[in-house]
Order: C-alpha cells, then structure tokens, then sequence
C-alpha cells in the first residue's frame, strides 16, 4: 500500500494554499531544486560539451522514456521524451496518417483539447490531400469509426469535463473498422492506471507537467507501439532521430526504433527536473493513487454539493468514467474563483462555466479537500464573488 | 570598447581547461545557477499556476525574442522562442515554400548541418508537391538562384569549415529571382554582426546553446520579416501561436505577428537560463566581439601552422570569409582531438578528418590561443594520438 504521507512531504507547497490545479501544473517536487543544480554546477559547468557523453545527456530521451513508459503500460523502447505536446501530437497524427494511405478520416471528439486539433488542422493543410478532421459527441466515437477512418485521435481525459474515454473499447472499435488510434494521456499519466500495450494504443503522447510534475513547459514523451515503429517514416525528420547523427550524412536514415521519434538536441535542464519529478513515484503504486484519487473525488464532490446547492457537477458522477479531476458548472465560475484562489485554494477556470479541481493524491489529503470544499461553500453563499476585483477578467492559462 | 576581462569572469571555466568548443555548447554563466533555482524556488514553487500570469512566464518567448533580436538586426516583435533549431527550420520553411506556391525548389549548400537538410526532405516529402532540396556548392549558391527557387536555405557559418556566406548578397541575388531566404544562424548568433533587416532576410532561426551560452538543449528562435509575418499560415498550428489561446475555440486562428509561430507550452526553466545568459550581453558590443574574434582566430592560425605543420588551415584564410572558428584538416583528427581534451584543450571533431576550433572572446584570450596551440603542437610533434586509449571512437557530439 503507498504512504501518501510520505509523497506529500516531497513537495513544495506554498503556506496556506490548497492545490487543486495539479492537472495544469504540478507542484514542485523538492528533489528538483538539487538536482537542477547539480546538472549546471557539476555537469554542465564542469563537463561542457563532454556532458553529452559522459553525463550520459544524449541517451536522457530514452532513458527518461523508459521511466514515464513504466506509469503507463509501455513494453521497453517504446517511449521517448522531446518537443512540446503539440509536436507530438503532429509527429504522431503525420506518422498514423501515412500508416493507412487510402483513408482520409482523422475522428476525434469535441472535448478534444483545442491544440490536439489545430495542430492535425495544420497537417491536413500542409497535407493538401483531402483529409478531414471530423467530430462527434464523446460518447459517439465508437459508433463513428467506419472504414473512411484512418486515424482515431482522442485525449483519454476530457480537460474540461474529466469524462474518460474506455482507451481499450475505442481502440478495438478502430481496429475492428481498420483504423489507427493516437491517445492523448495529458489529463492520464500519473493519474490513473494505463496500459498501452494491453489496450492494443497504436500512438500515445501525453505532456509531464501535470500529473507527473516536471514544471512549466516541461518535455512531452511519444509512444508507438512495437507494431509499427519499424514502418514509421518520421515527418520531422531530425538529426537525432537519423540511425548515425554524428555520421553527418546527407540523406535521412531514420535510427532504431523509437529513436526516430526523437527530433532536434534534447532539452538536458528541463529533463533534469523531470528525472526527480520521476523519482517521486518510486515505491508508488499507481493502482494505489487511483484508488485515493476516487476516493477523495468522491468526498469533494460530497461535500460541494452539500456546501454549494448553485454549483452543478459537470464530470460524470460515476467515478469510473472520470479522470483524477471534478469540475463544476456555475454561472460566476471566473470571479468565484478568483475569490477561491485568494483564501489560498487554488483551481482552475475553463470557459464559459466550468471550475476545475486537479485531484493529485501524491500531496493531497482528506483534509484537503473537506477545507477546499468549505471555503468554496463561504464564497458562493456569501456571495463573494461580485466584489469587482474578482470581476476584472485577466489572460488565463 | 567592450572590456573582455569583464565578460570572462561572468563564466564558469572549469580548471585547467581551455574551452574552444563553445561553437557546439557554450559554458556555464555564473548567474544562470541563481536565476534557475530563482525560478524554481520563488515561481515555480511559490506561484505554482499563478506563475503564467504573475512571472510573466507566458510572455517569455516573446520578451526573450526581443533580447535576441536586438543581437541578430531583428526589429522589435519579429523574434519569438520556442522549440528546437530542427523545428524552426521545419516552420520557416513550410512558411516560405506557402509564399511561392508555384516554385518547387529549396536550394542549399552542401555545407548545410545536415538536420536543416533532413527536415526539409521530411517537410518535401510531407507535401508530396514534387519540391526538391537541390544542393550546390557554397560559392555556388548565388548563381544557381533561378526562377524555379522558392526558397534559398543556407546556414550563414559552415559548422565544418567556418566558411560565412554574405548575406546580404546572396538574400539580394534571391530576391532579384523572386527567391525567399531562410538563413540559419545558429554559428552567427553572438558570434558576429547580423542585420537581418538591413540583409532584407525573410526568414531566420537559430539556436541558443552555442555563441549566447544558454546550456544544453536551449530553445531556438525564429524571425520572420515584417513583409511576410502577416501572411504567414503556420503548418505547426499549436494553440499558443492561436489569437485566443484560452478561449479553446474549435478552429485556429493564427495571433497577432509573431506569436503565430509559436506552438506548445514554452519551456521555462530553459528560458529562464537563457535569460541569465543574455544578461552577459549587456554592455557588450558584438563588433568588439567580431574585431576580437578576428584577432585571436590570426594569433591561432599564425601559432598552429607554426607549431604543426602536418594541419593544413581548412577554414578560409581571410578573417572576412570566416565565422568565429578555425579548422584544421589532420589524417589523425579524432585521435589527436581525443589527446588534446585529455589536457584540457577542448575543441571538437567534425567528421571524417577536421579539427574544430570555436573563437568565443567572451570567455578565451590571446594567452588561451597561445597556451592552446602550444598543447597541439606537442601532441602532433609527439605522435601521442598514437596512443591506444585516444583511438577509441565513441559516440560523438
């Protein structure tokens, strides 16, 4: 069994403050301060160009990989880090779509995160070969996939709704009508328990500063299953996915297996941080945090609804088919929480009504939530939000 | 004049090492460790979320865009940061050959870094328009700007032999074929004086890792002239280059010049560092840094051809014609390169038989060069690459 008593004191969290936005950005894991450091005094100040081999930076892609592939149910060789989510996303869609060359169909749904689209909105132009982006309702997407669809594109966890795609259901409804998928694991890593290779997942991305807390802009990871790694042409076809980088050739030969994946020099500082965000889940089971996750969803969700009558629970109320996050529609959701996150307990907005409530049982407890919940319930019944400072609409993130 | 005993004491130069390599990975500036663990201690960990608003940190690749546009001749709004060189080249590319949709020619050299080469062959291959990467010899290049190019993409500095294009010429020759540039100015950056507006340069990018000394895997930039920016439709449509990001609007509608080049999440531990690095920048004028290049790339050449007589001089020998680095040609270049580090002279190896040497004036002086070529002429007068231990090839950065 985990000791999350244990997990929460391996975080920084700031005097006074309740984090229920862990899904946007992850706390700072103490380890990571020491260990950023060390990369620049003792391995970049002192290594320089020699960190590359000696301090083993060009092999951090794939042994970090390896790492984030053990939370989600990825056989060795079969995850890299690099680039942005968005990129990912891309390389991942450009790779599925010239996997299944006659079909013209990318289906996803409309809870798909926005970037997810635009950047297959980008490929399809680029593209300029007929393919469409076409969506349908959550819960339609099984029925959706037929024989025009080459790839299924869905993020497992809605970020606004926290809905949960059943990722092995899908996945053999795409099978079945001969379609690739790429799953989305932003809202699922570090969240909830994955299994990629039992699920049959062609392509996964996910980003590490959410549930895996490896700070802001930290590195995304890309999967592909042992099934087709070796017939993936990279679209983005960098030097350090070339199987000889330091050959210098002029013509592109694609690496060893998901090495191809990787794309431009790799970005040693931000994986530092993510290799001790990593270290946080040794000795954590991720069944463990599953089960806490439900359990302190289920409490919060208890004890809004008891607090706040105004407040409609937007994610599924069986907690099955949520991921590790609750949200709540309510007409003043930006100045409520606003008010919310000045008395320390911080959520997050997604327009038009939704307030969003990361549930990250590495470092939060019953109490937690039980407080979080009260200071809410003062809000909405004391009707704190129409102060005008909570009215003053700012950029958000 | 800049005072250069200044600037290398804002450097962590490890004992007894002499460092001409900075042209592959530039050393640790002293203030990067504070502003790091700034970042993460008081932003980071204190802000948490609150950071993207409260840190400024979504305006970084914008802010720090504009510190490195002041270095390259970029007017204010026209350089954002974000992703690696790789990718940039991706995005300038894709950008330009949409501005010549009836052309199908990029046209480079064969001294281009082999990445730039290899993702527009992805990209070529990707639009499946029949484009075609045709490569010439560097002096080549302006002649061969015919009415079939779309796009003329050069690396400004030859990363093997230093070589330095004339930008303004060859961007003059392409315009007057009504040829796009992109110029890669990942060995000019900090290095030597750019005007990408008074050029008339249509696209650039580079990378920060090198002469601007932002550690291993540092963001890359890119620039794109005001004539064009607004015609720009990016192929990478994430959702941070979108005009609203944070209204999740279902289609893409690219932002406000320059930030439309953006795509993911910006990596802010990364971009921190190089903020501490370009603060070595202030009160430094990068024609001092030039006219010191110069003078200590003529001290190194006059000593090692002096010394060595086996090297023969394969960058070019006027100081006009050449980037901030000096190569030499030897039969035993890897062997006699691995005994040169070993006494802590460190310059890299570029296949299959150079010598690299990076000039960075910041943190290397006439003593350095000298003491440099004495150590090299030593080995070489001493056959010590014969040794069996520097004949060892290892992976190679």
């Amino acid at each position: 069994m985990t000791d999350f008593t244990r997990t929460k004191v391996l975080f920084h969290l700031p005097e006074g403050v309740i984090y229920l936005d862990g899904n946007s950005l992850g706390p700072l894991p103490l380890a990571a301060r020491e260990r950023v450091a060390r990369l620049l005094r003792e391995e970049w100040g002192e290594m320089l160009i020699r960190g590359w081999n000696d301090a083993g930076w060009m092999g951090e892609p794939c042994r970090l990989g390896e790492r984030i592939g053990r939370l989600v149910g990825a056989p060795a060789g079969t995850v890299v880090m690099g680039d942005t989510l968005s990129i990912k996303v891309y390389q991942a869609l450009a790779a599925a779509l010239e996997l299944r060359p006659e079909r013209r169909v990318i289906l996803s749904d409309h809870g798909n995160f926005p970037s997810d689209l635009y950047m297959a909105d980008g490929l399809v132009r680029s593209l300029g070969r007929g393919h469409e982006v076409r969506l349908v309702a959550p819960e339609e997407v099984a029925d959706a996939i037929d024989r025009s669809v080459a790839v299924v594109m869905l993020t497992e966890v809605d970020y606004r709704t926290g809905r949960l795609h059943d990722m092995g259901r899908v996945t053999e409804a795409a099978h079945d009508a001969g379609a690739l998928t790429v799953w989305d694991l932003a809202h699922s890593a570090g969240a909830l328990p994955i299994d990629l290779a039992a699920a049959g997942a062609d392509f996964a991305v996910g980003c590490t500063y959410k549930f895996l807390n490896a700070g802001p802009g930290a590195p995304a990871f890309i999967y592909v299953s042992p099934r087709h790694i070796d017939h993936v042409r990279p679209v983005l076809s960098g030097w350090l996915g070339h199987e000889a980088p330091f050959a210098f050739d002029r013509d592109y030969r694609s690496g060893p297996g998901i090495e191809r994946m990787r794309v431009g020099t790799p970005p040693i500082i931000a994986l530092a941080a993510l290799d001790a965000a990593l270290d946080v889940w040794d000795g954590v089971a991720i069944d463990d945090v599953r089960a806490r996750s439900v359990e302190l969803g289920e409490l919060f969700i208890a004890e809004v609804e008891k607090g706040c009558p105004d407040l409609a629970l937007a994610s599924p109320r069986a907690a099955g088919e949520r991921g590790s996050q609750v949200c709540f529609r309510f007409e003043h959701a930006w100045p409520a929480m606003q008010a919310l996150i000045d008395r320390g307990v911080i959520g997050d907005f997604r327009a038009p009504d939704v307030m969003r409530f990361g549930i990250a049982p590495l470092y939060l407890d019953a109490a937690d939530m039980v407080r979080a919940a009260e200071v809410l319930a003062g809000i909405v019944a004391g009707r704190q939000w129409e102060q005008p400072r909570y009215q003053e609409r700012r950029a958000v993130t």
